[in-house]
């Protein structure tokens, strides 16, 4: 994607540019239907780029789990000074998916994503395909 | 709403307390479905007691200004140590609406919500009802 100069005063970020920041912080906010209803959650996650895709943790049997199983989903991280409000904030779009092969569970445990809370009880790793990748740079860093 | 010891070795948080963290940060991250999508995008908002409700801004003419016309969406906020990943989350769900009276227009502006970016262009303001006010702690502060 060519990189556009504006979008309504914010500087549009390529997606290798996007990769990079989201490499940058360990929490994420994911934003999925749960009951019919939008909802935003604060995640832990790491970026699996060999796979293109992100990987987070879950308690199996939560309903957060039970949303994940195979949905659409929205991740995003960003970054904002709170005094100057520069930043940045990255969108990703993808599907999500519970991963129940043993390799590639133990391929996501090396990958060492810290869980939300609950360490012994969020036991499930969820991978998020990239499949959109968008961004935007706000101010002067 | 009772306190409820863990909930996924979280501590569940009272709607007073809620609003009470809500007022501390400028930033949330409002989630809500952009064609058939889940998005999540971080704004500046402000807390209307009296009114029960958040206030953002937004362009008029924009995407997202097109999609708060009347939806249900997700106003999330937190604050996570980096260090320690100790920290909370409090999230809102409710209804947007555009205000469009003179009134309530100019009652929001006094609030002094400071759009996310670009100023001049953000001069609409957007209201979420806070129907459902939910909240979690995770380790200690």
């Amino acid at each position: 994607m060519d990189r556009m100069e504006v979008d309504q005063g914010m500087e549009v970020l390529t997606r290798e540019e996007c990769l990079h920041l989201l490499a940058m912080v360990p929490v994420a906010r994911i934003g999925l239907s749960l009951r019919a209803l939008p909802v935003v959650l604060p995640v832990n996650f790491v970026v699996d780029a060999e796979q293109d895709q992100v990987i987070i943790r879950t308690a199996a049997g939560s309903k957060l789990d039970a949303a994940l199983l195979h949905s659409v989903v929205a991740l995003e991280a960003d970054h904002i000074d709170p005094m100057s409000h520069a930043g940045w904030s990255v969108l990703v779009q993808g599907t999500s998916r519970v991963l129940l092969l043993p390799g590639e569970i133990e391929r996501a445990r090396g990958l060492n994503v810290r869980p939300w809370a609950n360490e012994e009880a969020r036991d499930r790793f969820v991978a998020i395909s990239m499949d959109v990748v968008s961004g935007r740079r706000v101010g002067l860093l």
